[in-house]
């Protein structure tokens, strides 16, 4: 009998997790096994290092807990967030195109009418943001629910605060012509957090640990792609080195300054603020 | 400029990492990225298989304390333990081969005398383990330590148990002519614990959790290879399904049975005792 050998070690492994029940389990875990093993032979990983890297994994999960997930930040900043969100949303090419939804959402936002600000009480900036959704075709999505979130000027998002209401967050409707508008405060950049094991990886490289201006959007409408994205400032900083790979081309929307005065909604905002144009374009579901 | 797509994502995630400051991690990360999104790619990694991979890597970091390494579980089970020993131990073809350390080895076990028995007051067939320590000339090693340790009859190792006394293992020095002799019982196959995440998923397959019967040593002398290494008992269950892929050809010996009378030690053994004999072989350093 022929027992391990560094040569058939490998095989070996395959064979043995293809024994998985269920075929995609199988079909999982022999690719994994293949190429955890050549990324350690490509490298010829030490056994310094390999203890290493189980001393970063275990600090990672046990940095998890209730308001914190740190293998999801492992996964973003190592573009596999993007990447697996990319492979399950290849809409077609005059779709908007899908982001990661990040770990900030929060299901239940209130829905809010037509214009109305969700960031009432909250400094920044005001910002329109209006457009329509549609299809690919250009037809007109009535009554689809837009659910918006994002950060307040300190980066901060509702749920790693200790907040009563719905804050920077709100369900938009879109009327008869597909239209839809809503008021906030103009997002910034923020740091992903780097008080951690990421941080800490993050921290050994040149990597910004920023992400660009951004506002994230939820569209769940029966017949249709689920669209979970973003938008991003034109000209923000950071835009091309988002740390967590979310900048796409279809994505980047500018933001123009304008007087107080008529606001799109039809209403007076008493400030000066900016506005954003942007047409949601949603896929048929395959 | 052009932003993030699913053609430039892996290549832009490569360069990024390949800021690390230090040109080891730099090469390190890049092959992660490559090897990670190339598995992520071939298997088309679905969003639910990829939270449910973040809820196993949380939750097998949280099954970690003092007493248990959950991911070097993982890692010995996908072969990838044993794949490191490899590649940093390729010994020349004549040395006695290197296995996983594994997580039960406890540092300063106290010396023992010639044939001492370090398993008195444990219950378990009499074992007696003779051979010399040479280089690959066949030059005694004299002097050497053989730091031995092995698990009792239910598999448990003293570092899973509440005890006061080294259990079950000891240090061995060999004679002048490089002879060693030890007295321990006959080891048995054990399970790995399955009760947490790896267990979880080794019983999603047709994988035996069992390890084959074996005797863990290590030597560690000046001038010489570091070698860590098993024996296994000839014969054993589980020799060729090892759940962490020790086996090696090199490191199956026989356990001859004996009658009462007079043992390798020279002393009398008052009753029916198993021997084995191995001859260690270290490799000259590098
Ligand atoms: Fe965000
Ligand atoms: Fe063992």
């Amino acid at each position: 009998m022929a027992f391990v050998t560094e040569e058939n070690l490998t095989d070996l492994a395959v064979e043995r997790w293809g024994s998985a029940h269920d075929p995609r389990t199988a079909r999982l875990l022999t690719a994994l096994v293949r190429h955890l093993h050549a990324f350690a032979r490509e490298v010829e990983l030490t056994e310094d290092e390999w203890a290493a890297a189980i001393g970063w994994l275990t600090a990672t999960g046990q940095a998890c807990d209730d308001k914190r997930q740190e293998f999801i930040l492992a996964s973003d900043v190592l573009g596999l967030s993007t990447l697996v969100v990319q492979l399950n949303n290849r809409f077609s090419k005059d779709a908007t195109p899908a982001t990661v939804l990040g770990p900030f959402h929060i299901d239940g936002s209130p829905e809010a009418a037509f214009g109305h600000d969700m960031s009432e009480g909250i400094e920044g900036t005001p910002l329109y943001v209006t457009g329509r959704v549609t299809d690919t075709d250009g037809v007109p999505v009535a009554g689809a629910l837009l659910d918006v979130w994002q950060a307040d000027a300190e980066g901060a998002y509702e749920s790693q605060l200790e907040v009563d209401e719905a804050r920077l967050r709100a369900k938009y409707r879109t009327r008869e012509d597909g239209t839809y508008c809503l008021r906030t405060i103009a997002p910034l950049g923020y740091t992903i957090p780097v008080d951690g094991p990421v941080g800490d990886l993050v921290g050994r490289t040149g990597i910004s640990p920023y992400r660009p201006a951004h506002i994230h959007f939820l569209i769940d409408e029966p017949g249709y792609a689920r669209l979970i994205t973003h938008l991003f400032r034109e000209g923000a900083d950071f835009l091309a080195t988002d740390v967590v790979f979310g900048t796409k081309d279809a994505l980047v929307v500018s933001f123009t300054e304008h007087p107080a005065g008529r606001a799109p909604d039809g209403r007076v905002c008493d400030r000066p603020h900016l506005r954003a144009e942007y047409d949601f374009v949603l896929d048929r579901r395959g």
